[in-house]
């Protein structure tokens, strides 16, 4: 189906199920970078993570000025203290990987990373609510964390892998809706990450309204680039060192 | 090394870094079930999962006396709808599967979840803080967990395949001294789920004050047994069925 199509059909989706909602402000985020390192999240998101990595990732995220470093909200609170100063930001996930956490949860952890420094969020849908059609219950879980987020943007990671080109476009027009200011293709923890086609659908719908995010599996400059000519504004990864560098890197494909 | 050996080293590295600690009162899990089936976490962790999906995992673990029901903390209310006057616990996870959320984040999803239905809560500990040395905060996140859980019994996912054998030692006995009813090995989402070793390890460690949960790649009756024969109290599976009767089936490994 082409995208326009997709596009007009999740409209029209998601206004049967949520009525017609009233246009929402959204905090501006970060979208203009002239460099490539100021495109990237730079992300370390693995259970064995330590201090000494997070403060590695931060040195070389003011090193290399990059946009965010992204990381679990345990961390929030260092990567504050290791960022202050430096104009990049703190940006931790909520409801990370799965997004099956309690829509009040997930709201609790954002506002507590946003009381321990948090400047940017990357949160999870509830993909089984997606699934299942219940698009007033994705709407709300994203919503009360675009609240408790209390003016930080949010970014929506719909996890492109798990979803067919339908649920995709309706996943974005729900964020967009709910306040989000970014929307997000993927975990790095699921069955895939990041493809071209899909950040051209995801912008198809959010048009320039919001900015639109690759992660997953982006370990080369050429892969960055890939992604920003289908029309993404931000990448996330873990190799962003050699992305902005160009070097060849393994990363961990998140 | 001997297990004897482990747990002395890991009661003396426990000791020395939080000081004497005061015993400690653990509420009171079901552990002496007569049945194969009374002994099974049956579960449903995956990102997907509908409505509809909890509603069958529920028939069934009334239909066969399992346990409990093992959700992600969103499907509390309907688990503890479903199973109202069944006698079948609803179980959700805790700051899963990773660990590395805040936690006052764990300690909210812990709260909202006991106040949506939730007779027992299954947490992840802070494997990075584990990994670094950081028993203190290990500790205090598996308390603020047990606290905010407000009686009901906590069962610790320390992720056995991340770690080394003391690592796993230090882990129970962290578990035991802040309150936990229960050690777990895994979150069946890391790289290995449950072995007999491990739960001769765990068991060693904690002797008999708390119970022992083996999960993660369990998908027989054999498998099940032979856990239980080394020392666990309790099962995680999606395959329970099959366990329970003795039929083969493949389950998703958690």
């Amino acid at each position: 189906m082409e995208t326009s199509d997709l596009v007009t059909r999740a409209r029209a989706r998601v206004d049967s199920e949520l009525g017609a909602t009233t246009p929402v402000s959204r905090p501006t985020a970060l979208r203009d970078s002239a460099t490539l390192a100021g495109r990237i999240d730079h992300t370390i998101l693995g259970a064995t993570t330590t201090s000494d990595d997070v403060r590695r990732v931060c040195a070389e995220a003011r090193e290399h000025s990059f946009a965010s470093v992204c990381v679990n909200s345990r961390w929030v609170p260092l990567v504050s203290a290791e960022l202050a100063g430096s104009g990049v930001l703190t940006c931790p996930v909520v409801g990370f990987p799965l997004g099956a956490m309690a829509t009040v949860a997930k709201a609790a952890e954002a506002a507590c990373a946003v009381q321990a420094g948090a400047d940017e969020l990357d949160m999870v849908i509830s993909v089984g609510d997606l699934k299942e059609g219940s698009l007033r219950a994705v709407f709300d879980d994203i919503r009360a964390v675009v609240m408790a987020s209390a003016g930080r943007p949010v970014k929506v990671i719909i996890e492109t892998c798990l979803l067919d080109d339908e649920e995709k476009a309706i996943a974005c027009e729900l964020a967009a809706r709910a306040g989000a200011s970014y929307v997000k293709t993927s975990t790095g923890m699921s069955t895939g990450g990041a493809t071209e086609a899909d950040i051209r659908l995801m912008r198809g719908v959010v048009g320039d309204a919001l900015g639109v995010k690759a992660s997953g599996g982006i370990r080369t400059t050429q892969d960055a680039t890939a992604m920003l000519a289908a029309g993404a504004d931000r990448i996330g990864a873990s190799a962003s060192i050699a992305i902005a560098s160009g070097v060849e890197s393994a990363g961990t494909g998140y």
